[in-house]
C-alpha cells in the first residue's frame, strides 16, 4: 500500500520532476519548500515562470533571449559590429560575457550539426548569419561552438561557407581549462593543448 | 561590464535561486531549460505551484497535508486508531509510509522544541495531540522525532507529558542504518548501536 499524496502535491512533484537535475526525491523537497515558503515567493516563482515565457523572445538579429525589439548586445553601439562571435545556444552568451572578454556582437545558432539527432544545416539559424556578413561590416567570425563532435562538425561546416565572403574565420581554442590538472586531463584534451602550444 | 540578463529571464532566475539547493548556476540551468520546455510544461509547473499553495492544507486532526476535509490517512477506517505516530513535519509522513510498516495514525509537531531558535512547546501543536489522547482511544504514542538533539529533547518532554494519560509511550530504534559501515559510523550512533543491542 503505496501512500498517495494529496493531488495537488502530486501534480506539484511531478512538475518539478521534470526539470533537469532534479530527482523524484529534490522533487519531494523542494515542494515541500515551496508549500511552507511565503505565498509572495511561491507566487513570485509562478509569475517569474509565466512572465518569462511570455515576454521572452528571441531577438531578431542575433537569437540571443530579449524582451526588447532587438536584446541590449545588438542594440549596443559601443559594440564592435566588425566581429561576430557565434554559439550554439543563446545561454553561451552569457558565459561568453561573464568572461568580460569580448566585445563583438553574436549569433546563435540554436544548435549545432548532428546527423543522429536530426539536426542538419537546414535546421540551425544560417540564413540570417550569411545575411548579416552580407552586409560587409562584418571582418572576423569567431566560432565558439562547443568542443564537441557536433561543435566541430559545425565549426568546420560553417568555416567553409563563411571563406568565400571573404571573412576572416577564426576558432575558440582548445586546451587545458585553467585551475585543471595535467594529470587528470583527458588524451584528446591534452593532444589539443599540445598541438595548440605557444613560445613563451 | 557585467552581463545582463533580460528582466524577466534574471527574475525567473532570481526567484528559482531561492529554492534549497538550486545556487546561481542551476538557477541559470533552470531558467534556461523552462525557456526552451513546451509551454505546457512550464505553464504546468507554474498553476501546480499556485494549486499547491491555494488547495493544500494542513489536516485538522493530525497536521498532514491534504486538500480534503481530512488527510486520506485520518479518513482511512481500516488503519488502527490506537496508534499515533508523533513526527516533526508533514513531510515526515511520506517517509514513514514510504517504509510502509506502519499503520496507524500520525501526529506532526510542527517542529521540534529548540530553545536557540525560539521554539518552546508553546509552538507546537501539542494541545491538538493531548486533545487526541484524552478521547481515550489511543493506547500507544510511538515518537519519531528526528534523531537530533532538538528531536531528542522533544521526544524527552512528550513522554513526560503522555504518561500521565496512562498511555505507552515508545520511541524508533537509533542503530546503525542497513547498508552503513561500522567503519563510517560516528560514536553517538555507534554507543546507542550497542547499548540497544537484542539477544539473538
Amino acid at each position: 500500500m503505496a501512500y498517495r499524496y494529496p493531488h495537488s502535491l502530486n501534480e506539484l512533484i511531478r512538475y518539478l520532476a521534470k526539470l533537469p537535475g532534479i530527482g523524484p526525491k529534490s522533487a519531494q523537497r523542494l515542494a515541500f519548500f515551496l508549500l511552507n515558503t511565503a505565498e509572495a515567493d511561491a507566487h513570485g516563482l509562478a509569475e517569474a515562470i509565466v512572465a518569462a515565457k511570455r515576454n521572452l523572445h528571441y531577438c531578431p538579429l542575433c537569437g540571443n533571449y530579449t524582451d526588447e525589439d532587438v536584446c541590449n548586445i545588438c542594440a549596443d553601439e559601443r559594440r564592435d559590429a566588425g566581429l561576430i562571435c557565434v554559439v550554439e545556444q543563446a545561454r553561451d552568451i552569457a558565459a561568453m560575457e561573464r568572461a568580460g572578454c569580448f566585445d563583438g556582437h553574436y549569433h546563435v545558432l540554436g544548435g549545432a550539426i548532428s546527423p543522429l539527432d536530426g539536426v542538419g544545416p537546414a535546421q540551425l539559424k544560417l540564413e540570417s548569419l550569411f545575411s548579416r556578413l552580407r552586409v560587409g561590416q562584418v571582418r572576423e567570425v569567431v566560432l565558439a561552438t562547443n568542443p564537441t563532435v557536433e561543435g566541430e562538425a559545425t565549426a568546420l561546416y560553417l568555416a567553409k561557407k563563411i571563406r568565400p565572403f571573404g571573412i576572416i574565420v577564426s576558432r575558440i581554442a582548445h586546451g587545458l581549462p585553467v585551475g585543471g590538472d595535467l594529470e587528470y586531463a583527458d588524451e584528446a584534451t591534452l593532444s589539443l593543448a599540445l598541438a595548440g602550444r605557444k613560445e613563451l
